[in-house]
């Protein structure tokens, strides 16, 4: 008997998605390009929820939705990944599991089309936690993953970002203003961030969340990022909520942020909302930091929050609307 | 004027040291063997202690006491380490200061004699937090630091150790008890552990935490542990506690352990000895994990708990007092 048959008829259940904080500002992104993002993330939260009505586990809702992201070119992850400054593309992801805590996460993959599922083989297959490099993908033949060259992450968005950026020896973590002027990393930047993730509830109960992204723009090759890290870029507790967050990595790293949500559910009987709020908004952009994050909690409360002008986003509950936001309004 | 000079003249400072959790079995310890083990571990709170009572940073004293042990044939880092299920040494560290939350790990490096040190490196000279494989080796040669040849990681020890484990086919994370017979991970093996870590309060104020590692005996290629990965092997946080830990890093990863002891204090209020308590005796024994970790707090407070056996440990506060220990009592 599986978990749906023994799960109550009116079992909330729901995924919640990003594509990034900090999107293209409303000027340089026409009707037909916001179509072009809308579609896809539909079609992500589609194959979600699809999962989910079924029965079936927050796990596989989270690894199929992020998948769908991971093979668009309008995200930062899997196709669309970013470049290092070096001209690769390096992959970082990670999946975990609320009801266990088992975890699988991978970085600095080069040949891998799908990081999130290799993440969830690195959880089920693997002793281990975190794979990368070469020995990832040894790993990968192993479980008889599809590999592909790096031409295959080739996309002219990502590679004049590069070009753009060593051109105006723009910094790392540096952003830019259409076309002047540093920003903050809070006030986002499209060419920057881009990073997807998924947070699931199953009708059993059980949570998950995913991260998968190319690492940020004109990054040293070797440079790992939050999104494989357990506790900064991806966590899952049943105790408490999934989260999976975007941004400049190395501040997510050294806040914790995808652990610090849940700590203060847990120790401050805080709502996933305000917790979310008070880590993103406050502790985050005081710490100099910036992005965007999505949690969902085991009632399926959910929440979705960034610093920048937008985050790609969008969620469904167990009521079946479809929500799909790119903007602050 | 330096930190020192503007401190109080009482003002406390001290550092915590560990070697590793489960240790040779007192049959198997001669008494020359012990001596050595002392031997190294006062070395390494000497060099410390003289950094900390000059004024000098919790930081700097970190560094050189890993340093230490990383030369020593004797802990599972740098010299010492484990090998792979390929033969190779990979070798894993990290290093946070408390008082900015700035950190910096390396991952399965394979040629840096002191990965601590180039984890300082990541920290001091890089926008990253962690940095892995070839990538971080590139950046080290940029950073003019010392390579070796893997030749220079080669130990009998160790490598009967992986020898033994291939013939008897014991399962990553399994340890052997003596010669016959599967022990859990909580009970120690010291042909397992050795993971070394520090962890300084100084004259200012300041906290930092530091870990170093050849990883656990027999790993994937590719494995990244708990040590480099900021909340799961290493954390500081002046608002709380520096934490190293040791031990299967699986566990500690999925349950950020090292960032575990301080939130118990922030949210909880508690000391630091009945947070690394509750955290090490309690959560990671119930789990399925085991191991060990030091702590130290702002008004030098210390704790040093392990599950198994013993764990190579030491301290040294303001009185100058050296405290090396191995076994339970």
């Amino acid at each position: 008997m599986s978990d749906a048959q023994i799960a109550p008829k009116d079992a909330p259940f729901g995924i919640v998605i990003h594509g990034g904080a900090g999107v293209r500002e409303r000027a340089e992104m026409s009707p037909e390009l916001e179509r072009e993002y809308r579609a896809v993330l539909e079609q992500t939260l589609a194959a979600g929820y699809e999962i989910l009505k079924r029965g079936g586990s927050s796990l596989d809702a989270v690894e199929a939705a992020i998948r769908v992201m991971e093979d668009s070119p309008l995200f930062n992850a899997g196709k669309g990944a970013a470049f290092t400054n070096a001209g690769t593309n390096e992959l970082d992801a990670a999946i975990m599991d609320g009801k266990t805590l088992k975890a699988g996460g991978v970085g600095i993959v080069k040949h891998i089309k799908n990081p999130i599922s290799l993440a969830r083989l690195v959880m089920d297959k693997s002793p281990h936690v975190l794979m990368v490099g070469e020995g990832a993908e040894m790993f990968a033949r192993e479980q008889n993953v599809e590999l592909v060259p790096q031409s295959y992450f080739y996309n002219d968005r990502q590679y004049k970002s590069l070009l753009e950026r060593r051109k105006l020896e723009i910094p790392f973590g540096g952003s830019l203003k259409t076309t002047s002027g540093l920003i903050s990393p809070g006030e986002g930047d499209s060419r920057l961030y881009g990073t997807v993730g998924a947070v699931a509830l199953d009708k059993a109960g059980n949570l998950a969340a995913g991260t998968s992204t190319g690492g940020r723009v004109n990054k040293k090759p070797g440079r790992v990022g939050d999104s494989p890290i357990i506790g900064a870029g991806t966590y899952a507790n049943n105790e408490s909520c999934a989260v999976s967050t975007t941004g400049l990595g190395e501040f997510h790293m050294r806040l914790l942020t995808a652990r610090e949500i849940p700590v203060l559910m847990t120790y401050k009987n805080m709502s996933v909302q305000a917790a979310t709020d008070e880590v993103m908004l406050r502790r985050l952009v005081k710490f100099g930091g910036g992005g965007g994050a999505i949690a969902i909690d085991r009632q399926g409360n959910i929440a979705a929050q960034f610093t920048g002008n937008g985050m790609y986003r969008g969620y469904v509950k167990s009521d079946g609307k479809t929500v799909v936001q790119i903007y602050k309004d």
